[in-house]
């Protein structure tokens, strides 16, 4: 069934081998204040930091800098760059690095000039944003959340042990993107196949939803087994520029909102990481593989129609000669098998779960499941499996 | 090969049964004086007119009208509704109907305040917009053009039976557009298959070109598969929503960058039909359908390797025991199968062409080959295999 929906996606987006140099284009419609936002460093280290730092003095900015922030971007870094914002009049909050670090820049903007504890306000209450706002921009040089087209953010509170995600007012998406897939080189292999399964697992959480079927059904199928076709290319050699570009753009639209529209949806499986990264650090690409198989094996009967479809079209997997029920469970060892061939691990343990996380991991568990509501019970079943 | 590119969709998108009403929430961030452009008055039969004036009123806009536009939009139409805008010192122009309507809402915005013929500086030089233009906006009630997501326009100059699209700056992309699969119910059948054709061609268009194999491809092949899958349905009941819905976004999405990018591109088939449709006033899907057949026919050994793949993916044809030929002509045959099924005539004759009209028609063909460049020789080849 399609839903009615409203569609604005804004994010001016600039893709390939030269378009950093359309930052010259873009700083001139933002006043002087920049705040550039990085992470641990590999940015200096693959030469980008050095080309936008000389681009933004080129264009006369003054910058201040939030470098460090985490994998999991935690609350004590949003406030570190909140108050960076209000102590430098900040008029511009420029990410520079991966989901990670973008996730973080929206939630400083948001934070900067809160009324209130933007914790509570944000990501216990989920709040609108009422306060005035920053604009942010984006130099991704990771790939896999599509944060750098839509108005998500994943914070982690290291004080109360949760890790939340929420969506923005529109007017936290980027303003623009500069997507250049040479960037993503130097990712190392790990990373490089956690952000795949990130845009699997996105595409996934939309794809499994009720008894939707509808053109977004068939635009997700795409995008996954073009996800399939560049991973296997990338795998083998990293600086493929087709395939690496390939999966930079697919991540983007696994999660700019087209993929999403009319679909009812079903997030259950980052609701479970969510909390597994709150009580290991472990990267988000790989805590969603290890749990996506146990995850869809224990709901797959209550939507049996489209696990088939997914075997079928997805996979390509000949259903004819086989029971429903066997078409579903074929699809899910097929993506058991992809997991596998990307040399993801398979169990919780080798993440650094113990067996006595899996309780407290499964009573802070958020539910947004779309075929049933999780409860504790429920996500300590499908934990255990997973461990 | 993924080429780099600049996407940026700002037009706001409401979808669904209710979409109407948010007609209220935008009116408000314009001026009072509203131009409302719309065809020969099945607006009117069918109820939307009435309610887009009550809106229009309720909100305390001054209304100045331009009816009657041609489903092939003429230029004298244009300067019409360009004197309009003058006079009534227009603030938005406000399309209500088809990507006709649209199209020729554009040229309008363009034409309104040109320093010098709009027809030479737009049409003929393909010159940039240097004037003032006004907003435009659309509520959609015929589908198959896409105009309602992008900056294209298709205008026929009458007096020298030229029919000449251009795609025009994003600030004439529409601000916003609505939606509503209801009102696309009572669309005649030969109006309804022929949007649901000019989709496709679309698609064609964009997807077949070079040696491209990227995410773009993927998406088209998805949207192309919902199409034919929503298309079967809809012949047989035009009144089911699922299918309308479906038809109606997949339009959208055909059209509206996304499938285009990163994309060498073939529009020859449009080219071929804009002139066909400046001679007989052909509807425009019906002539895309009548070319398409023997235009692939006349290119594939060209591009076979795609050919081979529309066969296999789009067309679910297994081709692993035919040669690369026989699989490309399968999915070319699979493709005139299924315009015959959709029920549209597969000569020109049909459609009023008379042959002493092919040699005038291929003489005045734009080139816009992706495989190979075409002159007039090969468009009569062309127009001769399609007659």
């Amino acid at each position: 069934m399609l839903y009615d929906f409203t569609l604005h996606t804004p994010t001016r987006i600039y893709f390939g081998k030269d378009s950093l140099d359309n930052l010259k284009v873009e700083l001139p419609k933002y006043g002087n204040n920049i705040l550039l936002v990085y992470g641990k460093g590999s940015v200096k280290k693959i030469g980008v930091y050095d080309k936008v730092i000389a681009i933004l003095k080129e264009c006369g900015k003054n910058v201040c800098e939030l470098s460090g922030v985490s994998p999991n971007p935690r609350y004590s870094e949003v406030l570190a760059g909140a108050k960076l914002v209000r102590d430098h009049k900040v008029d511009l909050v420029l990410a520079l690095g991966g989901g990670s670090v973008i996730d973080c820049s929206k939630a400083i903007s948001a934070a900067a000039y809160c009324e209130s504890d933007p914790w509570q306000k944000y990501y216990k209450d989920f709040a609108e944003v009422t306060c005035k706002v920053v604009p942010v921009a984006s130099i991704l040089t990771m790939v896999g959340t599509g944060s750098e087209m839509n108005a998500g953010s994943v914070i982690t509170n290291e004080e109360t042990k949760e890790k939340v995600g929420r969506v923005y007012p529109e007017i936290l998406k980027p303003k623009f993107s500069i997507l250049n897939p040479l960037y993503t080189y130097s990712i190392p292999k790990y990373q490089m196949v956690s952000g795949i399964f990130d845009m699997m697992s996105h595409l996934m959480e939309q794809y499994f939803s009720g008894t939707d079927d509808n053109t977004t059904d068939y635009i997700i199928e795409g995008v996954m087994k073009s996800i399939i076709h560049s991973s296997r290319i990338a795998i083998k050699n990293p600086e493929d520029y087709e395939a690496r570009s390939n999966l930079m753009w697919s991540a983007t639209i696994a999660l700019n909102d087209y993929t999403g529209l009319s679909k009812k949806q079903d997030w259950q499986v980052h609701m479970i990481e969510h909390q597994l990264g709150a009580y290991t650090d472990c990267a988000h690409g790989i805590g969603l593989a290890i749990i996506s198989v146990p995850y869809y094996k224990y709901i797959y009967k209550l939507g049996l129609d489209k696990f088939v479809r997914f075997a079928q079209n997805v996979w390509d997997i000949d259903v004819d000669t086989m029971s429903k029920e066997e078409a579903a469970l074929a699809g899910i060892d097929a993506l058991s098998a992809y997991i596998k061939e990307l040399g993801i691990p398979t169990t919780l343990r080798e993440v650094g779960a113990t067996e006595e996380m899996l309780p407290l991991i499964a009573n802070s568990v958020l539910n947004r499941g779309g075929y049933k509501e999780f409860d504790a019970k429920d996500n300590l079943e499908v934990l255990k499996a997973a461990f």
